[in-house]
């Protein structure tokens, strides 16, 4: 998931407490997803999993340390979380989380920081593991407002993080201290970090061994293992000599925890991607996540070796490809990148298209290209169309559109569910089950992903480890986690989590009320009535006012209206003048007009009745 | 797909031409959506696939008949499909399509009969070859528009069709001819009908050979190769022996037409969910689509074996196995079915709970079991939940909702990503290829799914059959496919095939205009303003209202309520009262407004300005 498309906006600051109201003209199924919402709200707050109650019969020591996850535990993205001792925290990855269903028009949403924002002197570093924009892209938003602390990353994480600040052009510039695999740092009186490269899908990226008055907590970030040309596993050897320092808490990312076995290889996806290349006899263009470093690298030495010229479409792809190369972390010769607007002067099989918009994004490069609105490039019978990533769930209506669009022009399309070319950058079951085992550590905490993924992820603890359930304790997002010499006991006490939602400029200002509002415009939409009444005689000056939008299309239903204004005009003659009351002539026309409107459409648009008094 | 849960809807007819209106305050995305919509519409006009084009240079003789699809090619659904021959038409099936995320609100969709209701005199049979709602959905909504022509099927689709009638009492009394596998009828002059049955997921399906003056035409319907004990494929025979016929036109479903491979054999489906019985110490609840009706007899055959009482909770899977049992297609001991409301009064190793909600459908009994809402039953520790379905794209993350609810209760889950608990009814590659091969048409089409879908179908025909691209013509709904003796060509010709939508009780009155709005609102919201004038001076009566749902919680803006208001009224003042004009007004509140609230917010809320005149 770190792998989505890249977003960005521009800075301006507010937050809000989340409000429930109930709206009358609410359709049932938002009701019920209202709910379901609710409900598992109600079980963060109150943690009835049994796991949870069990664990808490531990005893708490005196040099308890406290963790806690902002974000990323009960959905994909948003990762936060921090260590904190004393005076002291540490804090590792900001990340944002992309909108849900059930939070329609946002543009992302960000981990909140109450909590930090009261502590901020306190806060000592905040470590980046790695450049994906569900570890790093909550920065912009939330760094003055926690102060500013110092940056622990990689030279590459550093790059992308200062790319995306350059979106922000008011906000304070950060500090940063360059870290490498191997290295340590003393962070703070009880604080210290050893850092460790480990793979992902994007290159330097960096786990933690953070050594606490508690004891030594590793977090990796995303990670899987990579396999050499045999298929043997590579650096094994870094996670067996982690495993030789004592470790009290294990935290490993869930997102791969429900998929049996191993990760498909890169060398078997760079193996199948140099078959189409074979094969193909006109264009190739090949989509992706533009954060797929590693995988974009691969791409363009297959294209070097067949001799073609590289193209790159799409602003972010570029940008992330540009800063990989002035770091070294591609090799590219210098003839092999061309610039997109000389793509038609190549020779068709000289020609390697890198674009964005495999997940069928509406303003990627691949649509524009699919819709014709791309300045250079069109599909045309010939072209060789790779879409080298892995569906994000609820994209699947976007990505069939592409395939449709594709093959009605005639291209000739592979992707990752035909063939090999797309592996994630999350540890399955049995790489997690790897690293569990050589680093053994005495306690096991899920992070990332939804609750199953993390209960599958305890589960695969108390296997390869022999561990107790109360020793693999799966936090929910703002529960505490004490940390002693011998014992991992989750807290009752708790930190604010709710949403804070970025739509435009807004930060935290679209709450509850707003989202909900906006479900049940999507569903039924509305109908405004006006009544313009004369204050003294409390009688209609004019004919109501009738507004209706996502209803019904009112020009072809007059006779409704009509009978709208009707019902308005009886109704409100009907009460004697000197009861005329705006407040019980707008829940009157709500309630009266919501229900006739029902009983005519078995509909129910939400009702916003206005009047006027003149 | 054809295993979606039940939906119904009562009577009441009309229809709407599909309108397109650009709004100035639409964000950028839903532009972008609309654009590839509209695109892949003139597709479906223009037919600029180049299969499409080469087939039109064959020649048409005397005996054409014609082939048109109203839906179900271009999606998952909506399947209906004609062939029609001087004055007579013979339709086979009539289903609906469930809502997108394009059309929201919507209940579903059903197919356009626009082009059969100006000919439903010559309508002499509408062909029904399975009981599911993708197939018969659409039957009350459009038979007395079509001049409810004899209905020919078997007395299982006649019982699901007739029970789904009782919810729409107003409609007229549907005539039936039973037929069975093996049987013929002649239908009218030129048309003869031979059934033939078919393995799918529900008992009593049927296939048709239609005998016509160009040849005969084989669909099966939905379909797949079942298999026995040993693996081998069953019933192989029915289709060499259609073989042995001369067959013109093939007709297959595309829906498994991407997946490699056959079928999971229902056999290892039924042995996984046996297995699980076998360790399950607690309940077992077993959720699946109402109309899986081959499993749930499986299912309820394995709970005989394990002597557990069988329990249903769902309206729909109770009606199909009430209707399926009383034809003699389930056999069920008199003892095993119990009523849910004495499940508490059983241990719980003897019980099996079956009921609907696999999919995370918000008012299924899966879901308010979870949810604490059902009467009889909740989740506790040490229940084992069996998920035996697919997950239908879109209902991914209410799939993961219910999974992690699950787990939070303590449930023990089994879902078809992790097991071999459920099988799809629709044949992959390799059980195409075959029954391809064993019918030998002279001509090839695909049907059912989106256009990739049906490319890769015509694909396996190509090699399969070894047929030229031309001999496999790709129609898009509405095309008519001109069948004559010795060639199968598009014609220019098309049928109105636009979306006919059903939401309450209104049938074709919500149309692309309602929709967009929908769309809009869902994004940003709306903001309505309103300006009371006074009509001789043309000055403010009242400080302008401002009314907004969906776009910014006013309660907590009141600033920037203030600014718009102090904007408005600068706006008029500045106007000659000679000038005041509503309309004037009001496209510039629109314009101005909107932008402003763009400046302040970055937001595009839908501007509504309503000027009253006193």
């Amino acid at each position: 998931m770190a792998e989505l498309a890249d977003a960005c906006a521009s800075g301006a600051y507010g937050r809000k407490a989340v409000e429930v109201q109930i709206l009358s003209g609410a359709p049932k199924t938002i009701y019920m997803i209202k709910k379901t919402y609710l409900r598992r709200r109600e079980f963060k707050k109150t943690g009835t999993s049994p796991v949870y109650n069990e664990a808490r019969t531990f005893p708490v020591s005196s040099e308890t340390v406290k963790f806690v996850a902002l974000g990323g535990l009960e959905e994909i993205g948003r990762n936060m979380m921090f260590f904190e001792y004393n005076d002291e925290i540490v804090i590792i990855d900001a990340g944002l989380q992309f909108p849900e269903e059930t939070t329609p028009g946002i543009d992302f949403i960000i981990p909140n920081t109450a909590y930090l924002e009261t502590k901020k002197k306190n806060i000592r570093a905040l470590i980046i593991t790695h450049g994906h924009l569900d570890h790093i892209g909550a920065i912009p938003y939330i760094m003055e407002k926690i102060g500013n602390p110092l940056i622990y990353t990689t030279v590459l994480n550093k790059a992308m993080i200062n790319r995306r600040q350059e979106d922000f052009p008011n906000v304070s510039k950060l500090e940063f201290e360059i870290v490498k695999d191997g290295e340590s740092r003393q962070i703070s009186k009880n604080f210290k970090a050893e850092f460790f490269g480990v793979a992902h899908t994007i290159p330097d990226s960096i786990g933690v061994i953070l050594d606490t008055p508690a004891g030594k907590m590793v977090y990796p970030g995303d990670f899987r293992v990579d396999y050499d040309n045999e298929g043997n596993p590579k650096n094994m050897d870094t996670w067996e000599k982690i495993g030789k320092q004592k470790i009290h808490t294990l935290l490993l990312d869930s997102t791969g925890a429900d998929k049996e076995g191993f990760s498909i290889s890169e060398r078997v996806v760079e193996a199948e991607i140099e078959k189409i290349f074979k094969k193909a006899g006109g264009r190739i263009i090949v989509a992706t996540f533009a954060s797929l470093l590693d995988r974009l690298s691969e791409i363009i030495k297959i294209a070097e070796k067949y001799d073609r010229k590289i193209f790159i479409s799409g602003f972010s792809m570029k940008n992330n490809i540009q800063i990989a190369q002035n770091l070294g972390f591609m090799k590219i010769k210098k003839e092999t990148i061309a610039p997109l607007d000389e793509i038609n002067k190549y020779r068709d099989d000289k020609i390697v298209l890198l674009c964005t918009g495999a997940q069928g994004e509406a303003n990627a490069s691949l649509m524009r290209i699919i819709n014709g609105d791309h300045k250079q490039v069109q599909i045309k019978k010939g072209d060789t169309v790779i879409l080298s990533s892995s569906v994000v769930p609820g994209n699947e209506r976007s990505v069939q559109i592409l395939l449709d669009d594709i093959a009605r022009q005639g291209g000739i399309i592979y992707h990752s569910r035909m063939v090999d070319i797309h592996s994630s950058g999350h540890a399955p079951q049995e790489e997690l089950k790897a690293v569990m085992k050589a680093i053994k550590p005495r306690f096991y905490t899920p992070v990332h992903g939804y609750y199953f993924m993390r209960w599958r992820n305890a589960q695969l603890a108390q296997e390869a480890l022999k561990l107790k359930p109360e020793e693999t304790p799966i936090v929910d997002n703002g529960q505490v986690l004490l940390l002693s010499k011998n014992s991992a006991i989750i807290s009752k006490e708790s930190v604010p989590v709710f949403y804070v939602m970025v739509d435009g400029l807004g930060v935290g200002d679209v709450g509850e009320i707003v989202l909900r509002d906006r479900r049940v415009l999507a569903q039924e939409g509305m109908v405004v009535i006006i009544a313009t009444l004369d204050r003294h005689t409390g009688r209609f000056l004019k004919n109501p006012d009738i507004i209706s939008r996502g209803f019904i299309y009112l020009k072809e239903n007059k006779e409704l209206v009509e009978e709208i204004r009707k019902k308005i005009k009886s109704m409100v003659v009907r009460i004697p003048y000197q009861q005329i009351d705006a407040d019980y002539i707008k829940s009157m026309i709500r309630d009266q007009i919501g229900e006739f409107l029902y009983r005519k459409t078995k509909r129910r648009p939400m009702v916003l009745p206005v009047v006027i008094e003149v």
